[in-house]
């Protein structure tokens, strides 16, 4: 049942730093969503992480969820105005 | 008849993970527009679960559906202020 | 003059289907307007429609007319606060 | 000097079907800058028309032009309310 | 130190047209900061101005680029207010 | 522990150059989230700065990255209203 857990309670983030971990943790859930076999994703992972045009395909993805998970955090600037 | 039904009655979920469940059936649904015929997309199903660079484009069109979830839903942020 | 004609009167639509319907249609637009010939656009079809990759990238562009078309309907959230 | 002509005066079109139209020119010519021999553009035209990956590819740009357009214009929708 | 110089004052131009070339300069610019001997990039110049994939594939950039300066120029709009 | 050190502090950039820099370093921090392995990064460089699809593969996460530092930046406006 793993991709069937709630991994994605929330957007909101404290830092920039933890909102780019949650867009590669999105980017990752999305893969294991459509292969669901956690064991395959292991043995194509070396297939990825050697080949330079699917680690630039990669980061395309977290661009694009990290714009998401930014913009829900109003790019983490009202806390910059309580300080 | 399979798509031609009412599949997207809204873009409101009530959670951000119900939102990403969304925007993988969008992306489906959206392959299922093109190729109607189900078995055929069963087949082609284990070309692209087992090609890491598919998996990566499909994360991609996952990523960009859920974008448009998540701005409907204004982040879920409106039952955040509310509790 | 098939590309000539007006096919895109509004962006509004009625329903959250109804504008997955004209994401499609925008997408496949604007391959007519490329590829003119209506004959040579049939048997392209085969082409990608049995073709993984081509069916992801496929709904990646639908994916993207989407935003459009929901940004523009407000998300049909106006109905709901009328209902 | 064909590129450094003035081809894009506005973004702003009275219908959504020429902002639609904009995109489509918006996407040339990008391709027309860095290719600037219209003679080569002609030959190469042969090459992608007939190829599904890359018709595909044209629309996503095409996609992308128009979102800029489209939220140019305000979705075209102050002239609905004007009616 | 060719890319340590600042080539990027400012997302405002004059029309629409100037931030249309900003965009194509923004796409160039970062070829030029992953690719930084600028013989080899004339060089491989050649080898995407005659591959309509990769014309298309930079038409893609530039798209994203331009939806930038456009946003940072509000479309323009205010000038053709102030006339 | 390289990828875990916290490299985003924010997002904010006193200038459009810096957050330009800031977009191409948000590119590489998540190549290097996906290949931890620093050496062999550094052989794969070479790959991708001498394919011209894979730089422009590049430039489009760049462009994404630079979407969302600039809009974050309210694409530096308040600054020059300030001057």
């Amino acid at each position: 049942m793993e991709n069937k857990d709630t991994w994605l309670e929330s957007l909101i983030t404290s830092t920039p730093q933890d909102g780019r971990e949650l867009a590669i943790k999105m980017a990752r859930k999305s893969i294991a969503a459509i292969q669901t076999d956690a064991d395959i994703r292991k043995k194509l992972r070396a297939d990825y992480a050697n080949d330079t045009a699917q680690l630039i395909a990669s980061a395309n993805v977290i661009a694009i969820e990290f714009q998401t998970v930014a913009a829900a955090n109003n790019y983490w600037k009202k806390e910059q105005k309580l300080k």
